[in-house]
Parts: C-alpha cells; sequence; structure tokens
C-alpha cells in the first residue's frame, strides 16, 4: 500500500524536511539546554520554551498541555518516548517524583513497574524510530502503535503495528486465535493500515536492565488478507499460467 | 442500535412469517421424513428435497452445496447446526463417518474433539437460535458469530458476537487486553453491529455429557463505546444538572 500524503505539496515537504534531521536538531538543542523531564505515573512532564516546542511538535515526540504559564511550553511524555529521548538519544535527564534525578537503569526498572509489556514495547518503539518512523500510540485502532512515514499533518499511518513475543508471558497475548486476526486485518483494511506484527525474540536476556534491549531481536512481518479472486484476476499471474 | 432493515417491506415480511414458525415447520418436516446426516470432518451433510431445501433456506440453516444430482439438494451444516438440529430440535439423525448412525452422546464427543470451544460456542449458539435469533459465523467480522433477527435478506446482522467463559481455558481468550477490546468495539461500529458478549459459566459442570449444557448458565452482555462530548450535550442531562 503507497503512503497517503495529506494534500498535494505533502510529498515535497516531507522530502525536504527529513525527520531525522529534524530529530538531530532537537537532540542537540535538548542537550545544550541540558533539559529535564519529571517522572508522573506513566508520563514524564518537560517544560520547553518556543524553539523546542516547535522542535517536539516537529518530531511529533510528546503531546502539549495548556497550562497558565506563559512563557513555558509543557509536554507529556509517553513512557516508551521519555525513555527514548533519555536511554537511546541521551538528551533528556529524568527526575523521579521525590524530584531526583534517576538513571537510566532507575528508569528502566520504573517502567517495567508501570507496565508489565514496557521492555517488548519499548523495543518495537525504538526499533521503528531508530528507521524515521514516527510512532504514536494505537490504542484507537485496536493496536498498540501506528507508524507514520513523517508528520501526521502531512500523511496518513501506513501502519498498524501489533508487538508479539511468541512463548513470552509478558506480550499482550494478541493474535492467538483466528477471530482476533480475522478482527485486526479487517480493521486494518477498512482505515487503510497494513498491519505489522513486531515479534520481539528477547534471546533469553530477560528485562533486568535496558542493556538487555541490545541482544532482544526484532522480526518484521506484515500481514494482509489474500484475495484468491484478486490473484486469479492478476494478468501477470494469467500470462505467466498461459505460457 | 435499531435493526436495519433491507428495503421498505422487510420488516412487514418479517413479521408475517416469524422465525420460530419456519424452524417450527422445518423441525416438523425433518422429523417426518426421518432426515439423517452424515458426519464429515466438522460439517454433516444433509440431502433434502424441494420442500425441505426452501425451509433450510428461509431458516438459515447450512448451506446448500453444487452437486450433479438433480432431485436432491445437499447441505453442508456446521457443527453447531447440526447438533442444534439433532440435539435440540430432536429433527435429524446423525451417521458417523463409517455410516453406522451415532447417539448424541456420541455425536458430542466426536465434536468435542473437533473443536474444544465447542460446548461454549454450542451453548450461545443454542442459546440465540432458541430466541429465535439466525445465528451464523461471525469470521467475516473477526468475532464467532453475527446474529440477526430474521433472514440475512431482509434484515442486516444487529449482533456481533464474541462468547467468553471467565478464568476457563477452552474459552477462545478474547478480549483479555484493551488493544483487543479497541480493535473490535471499533470494527462493530464501523460494520454497524452492536458487540454482545455471551459469558458462559460452566457452573463446574465440565464438558463430559450434553447434559452438562442445561447446568451452564449464560450472561449477555453488550458493549459499547461510551463518547463523553456526546454524553455531555445531552440535554435531558445537561438540565438535570442545571436543575
Amino acid at each position: 500500500m503507497a503512503p497517503r500524503w495529506k494534500g498535494k505539496s505533502s510529498e515535497t515537504k516531507a522530502l525536504a524536511d527529513p525527520m531525522s534531521k529534524i530529530v538531530l536538531e532537537l537532540q542537540s538543542s535538548l542537550t545544550q539546554s541540558e533539559a529535564h523531564a519529571l517522572l508522573s505515573g506513566c508520563s514524564a512532564l518537560l517544560a520547553v520554551e518556543a524553539e523546542q516546542t516547535d522542535l517536539l511538535n516537529r518530531a511529533c515526540l510528546g503531546r502539549p498541555i495548556v497550562t497558565a504559564e506563559k512563557d513555558k511550553q509543557w509536554f507529556q511524555l509517553g513512557m516508551e518516548e521519555a525513555f527514548y529521548l533519555s536511554h537511546s538519544l541521551k538528551c533528556l535527564r529524568i527526575f523521579g517524583e521525590d524530584n531526583c534525578p534517576i538513571n537510566n537503569e532507575e528508569l528502566w526498572q520504573y517502567m517495567n513497574s508501570k507496565k508489565r509489556t514496557f521492555p517488548l514495547f519499548y523495543k518495537a518503539y525504538s526499533h521503528l524510530r531508530e528507521r524515521n518512523w514516527v510512532v504514536r500510540s494505537g490504542s484507537q485502532y485496536g493496536v498498540d502503535f501506528v507508524a507514520y512515514r513523517h508528520h501526521p499533518s502531512l500523511v496518513h499511518a501506513e501502519y498498524a503495528v501489533l508487538v508479539l513475543s511468541e512463548g513470552d508471558d509478558d506480550a499482550n497475548g494478541r493474535l492467538r486465535v483466528w477471530s482476533d486476526f480475522h478482527c485486526t486485518i479487517r480493521l486494518c483494511g477498512s482505515v487503510a493500515k497494513t498491519l505489522l506484527v513486531l515479534n520481539i525474540n528477547k534471546n533469553d536476556q530477560g528485562t533486568v536492565s535496558p542493556s538487555c534491549l541490545e541482544h532482544y531481536a526484532v522480526e518484521e512481518r506484515t500481514i494482509m488478507r489474500w484475495n484468491p479472486e484478486q490473484c486469479r484476476e492478476d494478468q501477470t499471474i494469467v500470462e505467466n499460467v498461459i505460457k
């Protein structure tokens, strides 16, 4: 399925302003300003000024929060987003709920305690982000994430992402029965997304520390309906059969 | 959600020809002709003449199969359908693959050996059929069954049915995580069906014989999205709040 750009000039705009460049700029800006965010339940709250507001919005990280403060814009970062900025891009320090800085090991433990699936979900999130996909929650479509080729204002989400881990009790338990498969595939079809299953193999590494992540392997599969009628009428196949 | 009739006169037609009456006629006709079907894998095959062909089609039981035989019409009955005609309506005898008649106890064992979820699915199927719903496979919508108020040629399916059984390993394992919930609810919404969850409580009866079925309890729940915006704008609620 080809990317569905929003409007005529969107593709040109996206090509002129690659996501990798935007994220690099954000990384550099947050590093320079020694940015830090405060843990709050399953989110981290980050206050930034105009330039970084723009960069966070363009990188599609976090959600802006409306507050009475005029000179600062607060952003609410999801767990994967906060850990990605802190652990992967190394441009954000996280402070605990007691206002003390916490390191990546502690943050990893905290995230895991809040969400059993965090190690698998974070591996999937970072895997896609590192490849310059914009990754957002997929809850609206009953999947774990949706992945955009560029900013959602320019393009529709291309992939509906489910994170699985065969034989792993920490996985989300999706796609184990046919009815779930049918439901997911049918919904993906009706919202013009391709189902992308990321199967995470922990390679017996467990979840003790974030260093485990390096050993996790990610296997990507896209799943689509196979329509025998359509395939039969495919001219190239028909021609091959005739030959 | 109101039933969506197909065309203007469909509701009148349905009212004039209740499903309960059609099924009674079929039951009486099959009993008189001492009808029997042959087990074949997960189906039972039944050969009938013109009158019963019409009744089976009107009751929406089985699927007609195209064969070279001119005077007989073959129908392929699903497992729940065959067991319903044999065990519940007592109007069909079933012959095994060795061409010997088998009783309901043996048929029950056979069905269970073919499909682990059979006891739960059959309870759900018969529960709805006894209440004059037309029940068909829900695989197209990623659910276990769909339920129609009358024949599918007159009305769209109203309910997408999932069969659950809390804490039961034989259940289909659906709706255990939020993403599955979101997926199912979203799909049901987009195809204008209400999600009906039938939760079967086996009351510690196991699955040894079909007599267990009498002790199974069925709990019905319909599940819908709750839209806070819509509810807030509901005039009656606003008025009550103002008072």
